[in-house]
Formats: C-alpha cells, structure tokens, sequence
C-alpha cells in the first residue's frame, strides 16, 4: 500500500476531526498513510492526535499519526490538504455581529445572515487561504486541497484564480439536505437520485428520481397534503430549513427545490426580524436566528467538551464513545478515489468549464461529479431556469466577485459597496459608520492595513 | 433625390416632432421625402402637421407631409420609423407614484426614482413597442426602427430578441452630458473626443481627449479647485447632474466619470430623501425630486401650449418663433448617414457583439458607431473596470432581464420580485399590497390580465 500523506489544517476543529479518523479507520484501502494534524491551538491538537492514535489502535488499523503547531511542517510533501481552520473561530463573528447590530443591522454583519461564515468581506479567512496555498506551492505543489471551511464559494474563486493549486471545495450540506427531504417523504435512500448543481450554499434540484422516475410529483403531493401538518408539529421543536415554508416559497417562486442552506440562507425578505423568520423556518425562527444560533454554538461546545473528557481519560474506550461508522463526510471516500480509484460520485465545488449556460467557465461551481483516479469529472451540463440565473445565481457571483476585487485590490472603497449592497442598509452614513467600528477591532489591525 | 418615407409614431410630442421638421429642412440631401406623422391624439396631431407645412415653406424646403391616427397607415413601406410614443403619457407615471407614496416608497414606484420612465414592469411600453414592432414586420419588414422612447434599454433588448425589425436606440443624454462637462470646464467643442460606452443611461467616459491629449487631468483638476464654487454658485440655481457631487463621487467611487443619465441615476444611497437628494444634486435635490419634476412637467406643457398658439395663429411666422438651428437630435443625421452616406460619428444603441467584454452577445449596449450607407460600424471594444461591471453594469443587465422576463412570461411572481429588488421595500407584505393597489387602477387593466 502507497503512504498516503495526508495534513489536517484546523486540526483542533476535534469532532470534524474525529470523523476523518473514523472514515479512516473504515478504509481499509488508505491504511498505511500518514496524517499530519496541525493547528495553532495546542491543547486541542494534543488531544486530536490522542484520540485519533487510539482509535485506530482499537480499530487495529494502521497509520503514521504527526502532530505540528506550524503549518510548513504538516504540509512537507503531502499528498492531501484538508482546510477547515476557521481564523479567529466564532468569537470574533460574535463579537462583530455585536456591533452591527448596534449600528442596526439585524443579526449582525453579513449580506444575508445565514450565508456569512466568516467577517466581513471574508478578510481573515482569504487571507489564511492565500499564506495556506502560497506554502503548499512551496511545500506539496501537486497536493489537492480539500477546502472545507467558509467561505467555499469566494475561498475556492480565489484560490483557483491566483495560485496554481488544484483545489476541491466541499460541504455536507448537499447531503443533509437531501437526507431531510428523504425522511420527510419517507423514501428508501438506495433508491433515491438527486442532481442539484449551483454555488455552494445555493443548489438547486435539476433531477429528483426514485426508483428511476421523476420524483418532483411526490414532493408535490406531500407539500398538497401533508407540509401543513408538518410544519405545526414541528414548528416548536426543530424545523429543518431543508422542508420549510421557505423552501417551498422558493421552489414555488423558482420552479426547482433549493437544497439545504440554499433555503436557510433565502430571500431577503425571510429575515427582518425574529416573527418574520418564524414565519418561514418555526418558531424558533431557524438555524441562524437569536434563538438557535447561541443554541449552536453552546452545542458545539458541549461536543468538544464531551471529546476533551474522553481524551483526558486513557482507560476509557474511544470506540465506544465514538461508534465506528461512517461520517458525512466525503473527504476521505473521495481520496480513496483519487488514490485507489475507488470511484463514486460526489458533490465538489470545481471552476464551471461548460458545465452551467452562462456561468464563466472560471467561476467555481458545485456540482456533482464522477471521482476516480483520473480525476473529477463533473456530471452537470445545462441551463438553470432563468428565473434562477437573474435572481439568484448572478447576483450571488456578484458579491462573490465583489468580495474578491475587494480583497485583491485592498480597496476600503469596495469593502465600503459591500456593506451598501446589504439590504439593512439605510444610509451611507450607517455603512460608514459600521466600516469604521469594525475596523477598529483589536483583531482586524491587519484588515484596517490591508484596505486603504 | 430618393423618395425615403419616415414615419413618426408619437408625432404629438410636439416639440421632438418639430425639431426633427426643423432638421429635415436643414438637410437638403433629404428634400423631397415624405414624412408621417402618427399620433392618437387629432388635435396635437393637426397641430404638428399644420406647424410642419409652414415650416417647410417658410424654408422652402419640399417635403411631403401626411398623417394618421392609425399606426398602419404610416407605416406603410417606410424606410424609418421614429418611435416617440410615451403610452398614457406622464399622467399614468404620476397617479402611479402617488400610490407608491401611500405605500412608503419615497417618490414611487421604479427601482431607482430617475431610472424610471414608465409604468411597473415598463407594462406598456413594452406592450407597445412588441405591437408597433410586429405591424413593421408586415407593413414595413425592412425599415430601421430610430426607438427615443423609454425605456430604451429594456425596449431595444426586447426588440432586437423577440423580432426581425431593425432597430437603433436613440437618447440625446450622451450629448447633453458631453455638453455640460466641456462648458463647466470651459473647452473648445470641437477640440474635444469623448467615448462613453455603457447601457443607455448607464454610460462612461472611457475616452476624453482634448486637443489629442488625455483630458482626465483637467477634470481632476476642476474637482480639486473649482468643483466646490461651482457647486456653491449653482445650487440654489440649478445644478446639472451631470456635474454634480453625485457625478464626482461615482468617478471617485468608479474610476470613470458617469456621463448623463448614469449620474441622475446614481447609487440608491444618493436619493433616499429630499435631504439627502440636496447634498448630491443641488439644493433642488436634482432633476426628478419633488421640488423639480412638477415644474418640468408645468415646462412641458408651456412649451406645448407656445406651440400650440403659433399653430392655431396662421399668420404667426413659424420660423421666428423656432428659428431653424440644429437640433441636438441624432435622427436626421442617422438617416441622411444611411441613405446618402453623409457618414458620422453617432451614440447608438445596438446589440453588443463583441463590444463590451464580458457583456452577451445579444445584449444591447450603448456605444459610439460609424453611421454610413453600409450601416452602423460600433466603435467601442474594450473592457470597462471591474468595479462598473460588477457594481452597476451586471446589475443593471439583471434589471432589464427580470424586466423582459416578466413580461413575456406574464408571470406575476416576477412583477413581485421587481418591487421586492427595489431597495425601499421593507417587507413582502408591502410588497404585494403596491402590487395590489397598482394592478387595480383602471388603466391597468390590460396589464392585470397579462401577468397572471
């Protein structure tokens, strides 16, 4: 078996990572490899590299695990990047969605706030994907990266763009979407074949088959006869945006159904205030608003404490407390093709070549696609409705283009156009105003120095 | 001398009908043609028709006039068709406006207040111009269409893709701006070369020579000196948009200056108030404020009534009271340049090719063109900045193709959106309950049937 080199960056992301293992551990084809953890905080690192040997000790899988605190040393030679640091972590989205909403911008910084992962015009984390892709074409030039953290869609433009790095952009969202819509119609998985190209965070449902039939008259009938009914039981607990009355406005608006967080982020008009949202996502009002979102985060904490205890604790078993079996995930499956040519088909994010009408043929698209050890082939080739192209997707390439002229140039101008494209937009002076006060952040020093 | 037949649809504009007379007589390669003028409205129709006769003999020139209340009858084996047709006039804009006032938008409906020439969705221009085009298709297959009416824009890109009619968009915007920036900086006209290409009102000033030399430094120079005093002196007066903060800060913003129109359009952020509207236009607040508009309507129809005096005097000289200059409009010179090659340099609009970078093929832009007998030859082909692609010329496009939609599909839902893309609506609600109220007027009733 080939020694397969593999780095994690943002290693210390512990469940994310743990899932890698696992999909490892299950691989019996990748065993052999090397896995470089590498992350900034240590003590997470630490216990990753913990968790992740004895796992694969219980598992009686075999891998070469590395642990490094700087990231040239993970990515000497590697054959596979995996980017999932988030600069900053959520703290200092928190800490600037604060003072948007001072500035009274609902839930904080951001065009539309489901749709913004990181702050604003995404400095931090282009800056983290330029100095990461600079040193790989120093340190592993031919290694495919798989960029996992926000945001996908401008991350991957920039990085196909300006360096010569071959990267894959990858969401779970496209799965979890489409596991929501499955339960909910109670159909059997195995049979079920779902095609939804677009941007990342906005897939539409081109194909919906079951059993080999157009399956978009099921969705019908179950929005006919049974969302009504859905929707008020489980409007108190938890409404996936994946079958909401936002999903079904859009698809009513658009003709295809939107796809995961393509309906969470969703029109503009979803999401003034908190009644608005519950409106269209329950009453909590969805995933991103003030009641789940703290929710969220507190939960995330909760896992990483939960991990942090098991890796405190060398006589308790790993496997028992994280089950082996396979993750969402496709990073590792998708290795496997490209290494073993274990082929499958994928959802990537990948510059477009023709496989969308009238988007350039450089701009990144997600769409699934045919992974093999020749490479990726994406499976997508047609139109989107012209109600799709002018009202969502366009738009959406806009800003992404907006975001990066912003970036490239260092222009505060275009930084400035940002915040005044954002519908709680009121006045120039608001916008200025909140350029200002973020700018000003202890932790955007070098994003007040980047934009002149 | 050929017998060319020039219909003009909409001769009741009277003041653009008799310029147009007064251009004819000016142009003695074109003596001898014979002119149609066609309007629903008999006694403006008398009128025109009546002060045309005089003019001619007053100038001795020999035309053959003829008019019509039906469209077909005029258009009969022209070789031109002027459109001037404004459908309902301003009177159906201004009812309109006053709904959407009720309903919280600040000087009615239209995206961005000056941008907007006619009715939600430009309903029934568009309506007109799709049957005015389809009778040329059987009354007149091969003439040109000369389109001067609002909106030129999403007309001539519903034209040029929905028919085999030749057609030219025409608007005296490119010529009025020119002329204010070389009077404000005090050069000599005829020294002077400006290219600006664009969308109809949405072009710039990718070329501005002075005695063969790059200009750009004395405008820069006017804005680091003089802008000031002379926004000072002429803001209780009038200040034209043309040279108004507004203009300055785009070309700040933008790194070309807007020419016309494409700054009395402007960012939304420049006309959320009256107050506001004063800092960037004026202490008028510009051109479409509530302050100025009526008053050019009240203009309007002096000027019609002066006209209509000297036509109901038969003894008045017509000559004196519109001394035979010039025009600035380009129709006369574009037919005489098609018919007898008397070439020229005109401001066109007509299909992009492969004019602009990045803009569709079929898209209709604005541009400088040689008009001769072989036809119109576009000047421009280039790329404009990034900046304008992506902050006002996409978007603008995007406009137009919702608009276009919308109408050939009779899809409400995309009326909807149009109003929800609007920048003052706040909510769905108010949304839908302006769409309402607006569908429910009587004169749109035909537009209530179309969009179901």
């Amino acid at each position: 078996m080939r020694d397969v080199k593999i780095c994690i960056i943002g290693a210390g992301s512990a469940v994310f990572s743990l899932d890698l293992v696992r999909d490892l551990c299950l691989t019996k084809s990748l065993w052999g490899s090397t896995v470089s953890f590498m992350d900034i905080d240590e003590q997470r690192l630490n216990a990753v590299y913990n968790l992740a040997k004895r796992y694969a000790n219980e598992m009686k899988a075999n891998f070469r695990f590395k642990k490094a605190t700087k990231r040239e040393e993970g990515l000497q030679d590697a054959d596979f990047v995996i980017d999932t640091a988030l600069v900053g972590g959520h703290k200092i989205q928190e800490e600037q969605r604060e003072i948007a909403e001072k500035h009274g911008y609902y839930r904080g910084i951001g065009d539309v706030v489901s749709d913004y992962y990181s702050d604003l015009g995404s400095y931090h984390q282009l800056k983290f994907f330029t100095d990461l892709t600079r040193e790989m074409e120093e340190k592993c030039p031919d290694a495919w990266l798989l960029q996992t953290s926000n945001p996908v869609f401008e991350g991957c433009n920039l990085i196909t763009r300006e360096t010569k790095i071959k990267v894959i952009g990858l969401c779970d969202g496209f799965d979890l979407g489409c596991g929501v819509l499955i339960d909910t119609l109670k159909l059997a998985k195995e049979e079920v074949l779902i095609e939804a190209p677009g941007f990342n965070h906005m897939i539409w449902m081109t194909k919906f088959h079951y059993k080999g039939e157009n399956a978009y008259p099921l969705l019908d009938e179950w929005i006919a006869k049974s969302a009504e009914e859905y929707w008020k039981e489980n409007r108190n607990y938890y409404l996936p945006a994946d079958m909401s009355p936002a999903a079904v406005d859009m698809y009513r608006i658009f003709g295809l159904l939107p796809i995961a967080d393509t309906a969470r982020v969703g029109n503009w008009w979803y999401h003034t205030d908190l009644e608005t949202k519950k409106n269209w996502y329950g009453s909590t009002g969805g995933d991103d608003s003030e009641v789940v979102w703290p929710l969220y985060l507190k939960f995330l904490e909760n896992q990483l404490d939960n991990l942090m205890e098991v890796a405190n604790n060398p006589s308790a078993s790993v496997t028992e407390n994280f089950p082996p079996a396979k993750s969402i995930q496709q990073h590792i499956s998708i290795i496997d093709a490209l290494v073993n040519d274990n082929r499958g088909r994928f959802q990537v994010n990948v510059p477009n070549k023709n496989g969308i009408s009238e988007i350039p043929s450089d701009v990144v698209i997600e769409t699934p696609a045919l992974v093999s050890k020749k490479g990726i082939e994406p499976l997508f080739k047609g139109k989107l409705p012209k109600g799709i192209m002018v009202g969502a997707m366009i738009p959406r390439m806009l800003r992404m283009e907006l975001v990066l002229e912003a970036f490239l140039t260092g222009d505060r101008e275009l930084l400035l156009q940002l915040i005044l494209n954002d519908r709680r937009t009121k006045s120039l002076e608001q916008a200025k105003a909140l350029l200002k006060d973020i700018l000003k952040l202890p932790f955007n020093r070098s994003m007040m120095e980047h934009y002149k």
